[in-house]
């Protein structure tokens, strides 16, 4: 028998812009079938975007991506592409009671010409899909040139039974599953465990397929591979990039031939592209072409700075200093230098005239009168957002947001917050990376890095540093009063992110925390701290609940919504 | 056989706060018992309050909850009440996979007697029960003197089949159910309707008992009752306040006799007692005593007064008045006047001086500009908050909420928003009932209400005024340049609130829009802005998700949480 060759079609979809996303199918598909593909393979929820929440629930929606599949069949078809195997994802029906169905169908011959619904609909962590879909209750396997091919949709590979229990009955050649597997640090591995176990189940290789792309606060990282029945990994495309990769199925062959396997990122590297990655797609998706923030001469701004820059270059960085009098001379400098590294530009708007106008009224003492230099700060950052079509970028980190340690209205304003999962002393782990990279002349995969020997405005970089150092190693201050540390209010961050890892992540409560080794009073503080913060991170539109439909909570809309009836 | 005697205890529990909920049950147990109540029954998920969302996750709140509940029911015989059944709600948790379920308690002679799992578990609209909680497959009849009593928990008696399937089949001689069911306008008809097949299916008498109180964004409105088996109303109890009432069951009796059936407000007092309550309860749970906001003079400002002036006194509500070179007189008489209705703190915070300093750094144009005087008004109502520790409220209704018409870090600062969820002709329509209800000396079910014939400063009200009527019917204006009017920028209220009622309520497509017989432009105008508004809806702290649990969409946390380990 000869071999089917498959290709892994990664690509990065936008939710509800079904013509954008049926373009690039059209597009990959053609490129996969001039390398002679027999069948393509796309990610979960290809046409529609993923994940398109209480979209899905739009009639309207769902027909307009049922015509998009028809229009897509035979528009292949016209293009002599008809012969091929085009898996793609969709959003689907259930006749019975009119609910949405998370679908994988196959375009062929000019038709959508098979069709299989997702079993398996996580509802945990960032999943709402038991709460949108309904479940599908059927297995498919497709017969491809003799070939047996058995589908699954994502979560039905990570729960035992189901489809996958099914198809090791069916004796598959081949397990296909399309995903929309968000990223999360060390997933990576955690995936591959899974298909190793899934191949052995159904004695037959698997072929996982992720999306790539931010997708509003999810950021999905591609990283697509094929495994043989014995764990052998057969194939690797790249992390954070669209891609087109090859798998050819031998079904007389014990074992598969193994084909090409990108290099994995160091974990820093893995972050940073997260974070620039995510920021990319929600300027791109949301038609935003530049940022602003400020530039205070500390870490959380100069990273953040930073990552603006390589995702859509410096020039279109707006980097803004706004001194007051606690300010010192070094953070000044650090932030000038700063933005002359990445060629952003940069403008000085001192807020003492402004402070003292408000004060001459206000009268503020203590956190009132340091929240009130925060918040002018605010309003003069989305004065540049306003002013030049800018998104605002926030610069708090996952610490200081746990915590409540930022100033609503202040420097949490913002439409998107690239490193708002970032620990702080992750923040200073993954800024040491980020000069090194500068310095190495390193690329990151797939996006362009601003300044390797270099800025790029064209500047030498003074002994190779984008960041400069003393924004890396001075002690964390907020600058709204003389002397103030971070460490007054908090404690010391090497500590306090332990803290926090152990409360948030692993959910420890006091007793563990205390167990775990930390003493009883940084105990106390932090979960005083965290269990208090969330009334920062829920403000408006909190509010009672008075008809059908209110905004928030019984509402759940995706921010990017391309579609259009 | 001799009657039982039920006592209906409908009361507002706070999330997290094991004790004062425990307390509050001990309270109404021992009122029950002096009116010789044999059952006592309290509202869903009682001792940890409800809902609860991802605080059930926590092992720590579980066992917490679990030890509580013990101690209930030792201090309930030990003072003497341990021949009551008392029936509580709490959480439990499921042996084989140690997730939470909503479980119903029974306590009596001493210890936790019977327990009952919530077998539909709600996970639409503002539920997430599925997602959170393991579902209960067995249903459960207490004996209490020889009758037979079956028990249900809120969804389980919406859902066909299941417990009440069961039940019907028990020869049950009543059906008690314990519910928190969130208020929404014209859902007590569908509650009772729902009762009244229930009660048929199962050939009793069925207790339906409600929770009362605002929790976060949620109000709950009691009105628990008691219906028979031909949907006779046995009992109803007040809304929107706590009660305790009485159902004796005659097991003899073919028809139950007919107690108190308490009024009906009409549908404006329902709403605007809905948002008191709200807003009531919001504060008390997290512990603030006043409130802050900008008074415009316009209608939306002056209604959110008035309701907190009868949440908290007028004397607790801070109104601003902010005006710049815009303002016309007219709008701060008004606001002037409403202040000294209320009996509120009034100050004149002119924001021109500010606005010039801005500019004169910022020199801003259009848009910006004017967003930038509703920025420095956020600004000087946070310095209120932050001065004097009170909440700050934002005024905005549902129709600018859901066409994003207003400024981010504006008029949209608050942690509250009273009438979020209240369109504009809502507004006014509430607005004259307000004033109608100070004329003619209404008192609203369990709250005070501020002045009658004269405001709560003792002043008296111009001819029984309590809102200026300039306030109601002036042509609505932001006020943020020369002439400014709302209809610049959207299709008239009267027109606009029907478009936006079938788009987001009915969930009207565009075809159907215009089959409803909108225009084609007012469709597009109202359709575009609100697809675009979601954006200013989920600002910060929107961003990637970098690790296993990140703030937003993984976790999802009530913003009240009394809990303490």
């Amino acid at each position: 028998m000869t071999d089917i060759r498959f290709a892994l079609a990664q690509i990065d979809t936008c939710v509800g812009d079904l013509d954008a996303n049926a373009d690039k199918v059209m597009h990959y598909t053609h490129l996969a079938a001039r390398s002679n593909a027999r069948v393509v393979v796309f990610p979960e929820m290809t046409l529609t975007g993923y994940p398109i929440e209480d979209l899905a629930l739009r009639a309207t929606f769902r027909k307009a991506a049922w015509d998009k599949a028809n229009w897509l069949a035979t528009k292949l078809a016209a293009d002599g592409l008809g012969g091929l195997y085009v898996v793609v994802g969709t959003v689907g029906t259930d006749r019975e009671n009119s609910k949405p169905r998370n679908r994988l169908v196959v375009l062929h011959d000019g038709v959508v010409w098979a069709g299989y619904d997702k079993h398996f609909l996580p509802n945990y962590g960032v999943f709402d899909e038991f709460r949108i879909f309904s479940p599908g209750n059927k297995s498919m396997v497709l017969d491809v040139d003799g070939a047996r091919i058995g589908v699954a949709i994502c979560e039905d590979i990570w729960q035992d039974g189901g489809p996958v229990a099914e198809l090791a009955k069916e004796n598959i050649d081949l397990l296909l599953t399309m995903n929309g597997s968000p990223y999360e640090e060390g997933k990576t591995d955690t995936r591959f465990d899974l298909a190793v176990r899934r191949a052995a189940e159904v004695q037959a290789p698997l072929i996982y397929l992720n999306q790539v792309g931010g997708q509003d606060d999810l950021v999905f990282d591609g990283g697509s591979f094929v495994v043989d029945t014995d764990g052998t990994l057969l194939e690797c495309s790249p992390m954070f990039m669209e891609d087109l990769s090859f798998f050819d199925l031998d079904t007389s062959a014990e074992h598969q031939k193994v084909g090409t396997i990108a290099a994995k990122p160091d974990p820093d590297e893995e972050v940073y592209t997260a974070c620039v990655l995510g920021l990319k797609d929600y300027m791109a998706k949301n038609h935003f072409k530049g940022v602003c923030l400020g530039l205070s001469g500390g870490i959380d701004s100069a990273l953040v700075a930073a990552m603006a820059a390589d995702a859509v270059g410096g020039e279109n960085v707006h980097g803004i200093s706004m001194p007051s009098m606690y300010s010192s001379d070094g953070s000044k400098d650090d932030a000038a230098d700063l933005a002359r590294n990445l060629g952003a530009h940069y403008d000085i708007q001192p807020i003492e005239p402004l402070f003292v106008s408000f004060q001459h009224q206000l009268k503020l003492e203590g956190v009132a009168a340091e929240n009130l230099q925060a918040r002018i700060r605010g309003v003069i950052v989305m004065a540049y957002s306003n002013s030049k079509g800018l998104l605002a970028v926030a610069t708090g980190n996952k610490s200081e947001l746990a915590c409540g340690y930022s100033t609503i209205y202040g420097d949490a304003v913002g439409g998107y917050a690239p490193i708002k999962d970032l620990l702080k002393t992750r923040v200073w782990e993954i800024s040491r990376w980020r000069n090194k990279a500068a310095a190495a002349g390193m690329g990151i995969g797939g996006l362009h890095i601003v300044g390797n020997e270099q800025g790029s405005a064209g500047v030498p970089l003074p002994d190779g540093v984008m960041i400069p150092v003393n924004s890396i190693e001075k002690a964390p201050s907020a600058e709204l009063r003389p002397g103030q540390k971070d460490s007054d209010s908090l404690p010391e961050y090497a500590l306090l992110d332990q803290v926090l890892a152990m409360y948030i992540e692993h959910a420890h409560g006091r007793a563990d925390l205390l167990a775990d080794g930390f003493d009883e009073a940084t105990v106390d503080t932090v979960m005083r701290l965290v269990d208090r913060a969330e009334w920062k991170r829920r403000q408006y539109p909190l509010g009672p609940k008075v008809t059908a439909l209110a905004f928030g909570r019984d509402r759940r809309l995706p921010v990017t919504n391309a579609f259009r009836e």
